[in-house]
């Protein structure tokens, strides 16, 4: 079974939307990817930090996913990171009430030694250092590596993001990050940017309007599911950073064609993601539940064209 | 051959954009409709209104694609719709410069005699009641219907909307609009609205995100080509429009199935208008040109997926 090492924060989440309000709930990008990845067969390991406030309710969630949890770092008389927004009407824009760094101040990832030689390494959102010394603990190259980020380490550590970009087979960012980090309005342009800096593939992430894959002169456009009923945008972007690379790891084939399938599990696992709050109907999608999504997915996209070839 | 009747501004533009700013060039809805429908074997004709400072150049432009201009009246003494804008650096947003109404302002809409019977009336945006008028001028009922409209009448003419809204077959609008038409989010519940206000299909027009067709519990979607440059996006919904009504009156065929085609074509011939300031190379279409960017269209949507039925 393939190996996927997961970086990211494991976290508590408070969440405003028009739609309803949360206490602190489990969050954390690392949580997202790893419950999303876990729908698939890959020997998966989270690799993070909290405080002894988190519940082991919370750890036993994920282990019970037959996620490992060695990696988490449990820090005595720490806080765990705490994030809280509130969602405008649009659901697209949100203002951040509160980020409490806490124990991701001092945050010095560890890869658990049975996971050094891991197939597919997910570096999700997190200061670049941190991602840059995850990829310097594996043992061999692992066969794929993919990168998550956003605008704030644009704005705040952009060295440090350059040298983890420089790293990776594929980057996920969103369309108005793809346009900052190359100052190019097209993401077509911005893509063949994204090349010269390191990544063979762009995957940018529209929210939505779904998400596009770039690779050499190839694109591949995927739509999201229109839904009824979108309560909580949190972990969206995760959820599908988790699915893509969870099917990666478990199917080992790394090609263009088969990251467009990727991109389709991904973003049915997203859509789950989205109809709840937190990571409520994450942890309990069914095999025949994503079926049926992915069968929404071809139908919302299949077309009939006569072409001359 | 079918018949189309297209009405719509018939009009200047002056467009400033990042990437260049034009003089008062030739626009309108319905002159980039009648342009883009003319790729189809379709007998189509405008009708319209402009003054007499309209270049016959530009009258005889439309008729060499065999589009019937007697429906565009020609006011002695009046001076021609004018409108200007510019662009946003995301060019999604723009701002109004100059709208001159002109001849517009007191536009009777006459549908010319040999086209009453037409097969397809596509009514580009413009004041609800023109829009109504050319509805009712129609002898027999017509075989398909389709509205094109903006926000800019739901703010001050809401009433007059639903008017015509109740009576054509094909509503397409924004996302933002479908929003605010309906006061809902969820762009599936914003449909199932529409419907009971009168159409069967609703499109919605998300420019760079492509495009979403709904018809009862069917959806479908599709992408928007990703540009290396997007010269001007004046046009591209008209030029949508245009591409959709050709295509389904070329066909004759006014299903679902068949209207996912037609977004298909539409969305190609956008593509086209976007690369170029106003009409230019809308104008200059090959059959080969459009069959490459619809294999392109193929190509950017097409995954495999294993699923058990």
């Amino acid at each position: 079974m393939s190996k996927l090492v997961i970086v990211g924060t494991v976290a508590f989440d408070a969440i405003e939307t028009p739609f309803g309000k949360t206490d602190k709930i489990l969050g954390g990008a690392a949580t997202f990817i790893g419950l999303s990845a876990s729908q698939f067969n890959v020997d998966s390991a989270i690799v993070s930090v909290v405080g002894n406030d988190f519940p082991q309710d919370y750890l036993d969630l994920l282990s019970n996913k037959n996620i490992d949890i060695s990696g988490i770092e449990i820090v005595k008389d720490g806080k765990t990171f705490f994030w809280s927004g509130r969602y405008h009407y649009d659901m697209n824009t949100r203002d951040t009430l509160a980020t409490e760094l806490n124990v991701l101040a001092d945050f010095n990832p560890v890869v658990p030694e049975a996971y050094k030689n891991a197939d597919v390494v997910m570096l999700g959102n997190l200061h670049p250092l941190v991602q840059l010394s995850v990829l310097e603990q594996m043992d061999d190259s692992p066969k794929l590596t993919i990168l998550d980020t956003m605008n704030f380490w644009m704005d705040n550590a952009l060295e440090d993001l350059h040298k983890v970009i420089a790293k990776v087979d594929v980057l996920t960012i969103n369309d108005e990050e793809a346009r900052q980090l190359t100052d190019e309005y097209s993401l077509v342009v911005a893509a063949r940017k994204i090349y010269d800096m390191g990544p063979k593939f762009v995957v940018i992430k529209k929210g939505e309007h779904g998400a596009l894959l770039f690779h050499e002169n190839e694109i591949f456009s995927a739509p999201a599911l229109p839904l009824e009923n979108v309560y909580d945008p949190t972990g969206a972007g995760d959820t599908f950073a988790g699915g893509f690379a969870g099917y990666l790891a478990s199917t080992k084939d790394f090609s263009f064609n088969n990251m467009k399938t990727a991109i389709i599990y991904g973003s049915a696992l997203a859509s789950f993601c989205v109809e709840a709050f937190g990571t409520e109907q994450l942890q309990n999608v069914s095999e025949q539940a994503l079926s049926l999504r992915l069968k929404q997915f071809r139908d919302l996209t299949t077309f009939n064209i006569e072409l001359s070839e």
